[in-house]
């Protein structure tokens, strides 16, 4: 179970709270963050850009390979973009940790919309510091 | 060259300004951009967010595979995170094109930082669709 | 289902054939491949060569996203190395599409052992040429 | 300067031996392989198989991030595709490091043929150990 301590440290992420993301849940090893897409979050052809999709992604990745209190950076992430989304959807990202060992991680993540269709599939890779936040 | 009106319709992105994100330089596949780090874009951590550092790229990238006018999307992009930035820092992200097809190119990204420490590194891959909207 | 032609013209791949690598299961957006590890498939560490185990991965997904009978080439790949493997261990890589539209489609891939560990783990992109083989 | 014992060493590559790749040139942070395709490297579509392209670029990866004799792992590698490669050809990759810090090391690859053409560009990860294999 994560702590309240280590749950409100992570939810004062400024650039998630900036996006308007919301941690829905979190385990040691998986999370979910929700965010409604707002219209100054386009790019200039007028789809959800690319960025806020993959910080979405990120927040949840952040999430879910922090929850134990010990610290972790991401590597490295790659995103494959599936579907393109208009303002008003409400995406959710999921994170889930694939493989483990003491100092890496790897997490597989998924962002989805309301119907089902998948927006965004990631990898992404994390490096546990030797020291706790938490 | 690129078009008056193309360039003015690429700075019309609505989340690139929302961040802060200024084109800098734009021609057919190469683009740089510019961001000053402010406190809405750091992480729990306190350090900027890797959905703010991708996405700065991703301007460059957007910038660039768009600057003819045919309209090109992202496949897919990977990024290397090499160094953590703090508030107040100027970063620039450059996107160069490795390779092109018909429908396929390939660009390389950099993120670095004004003592020219290197933030970030990408691949990324863009779809040029049979359309154009400039 | 596939049928016994196109099953045969992706038996025949020349490169799986030279590293000892088995087509076990194939339908369509779905191949698992078998190999067993060899001497002269070793790292000059003494362990597995990454490009052998890449390969074996390769080919499940080039056996998955071909088995329609419409020509597909690989985009990109991306691959994480979870756990390092000895000389005699049998590994077996699955190839699972995540996601497709008419041109691109999105597989997930996995490398296990026998005793179910994970070795690597890999997304690949496909595109899908206007052209069939069989 | 690379010590001959660590060359020898390195050039000990039973896989690579196996696929007839030649170590061109060494230095620590970088490194050149070359490598002429033959018949039993080709994919059931007739072109050089993916994994084979794969396994020389990761052959100079590991010969350039092992070069000072202290060991290196690969943790991730992504790879993009970008020509097909007839039988024949003699194709040369290089590993260059772009950015390293105590445990990590960063590099960008490029696989090409005598003509020059680009067949493959890569970004790979390596995670150095706390020990030394020369």
């Amino acid at each position: 179970m994560v702590s309240e301590q280590i749950r409100r440290h992570i939810e004062q992420d400024a650039f998630a709270r900036a996006l308007g993301i919301e941690l829905v849940e979190l385990r040691e090893g998986f999370a979910e963050c929700a965010m409604r897409v707002r219209e100054d979050q386009l790019n200039f052809h007028g789809s959800l850009h690319g960025g806020a999709i993959f910080s979405l992604a990120d927040a949840a990745f952040g999430a879910a390979c922090n929850a134990s209190g010990q610290t972790a950076v991401a590597l490295e992430m790659n995103i494959n973009f599936l579907n393109a989304v208009a303002p008003g959807a409400r995406l959710v990202a999921e994170a889930k940790e694939e493989s483990a060992s003491a100092r890496i991680a790897l997490y597989h993540l998924t962002v989805t919309d309301e119907q089902g269709r998948m927006i965004a599939s990631l990898h992404a890779t994390a490096y546990k510091k030797n020291e706790r936040f938490g």
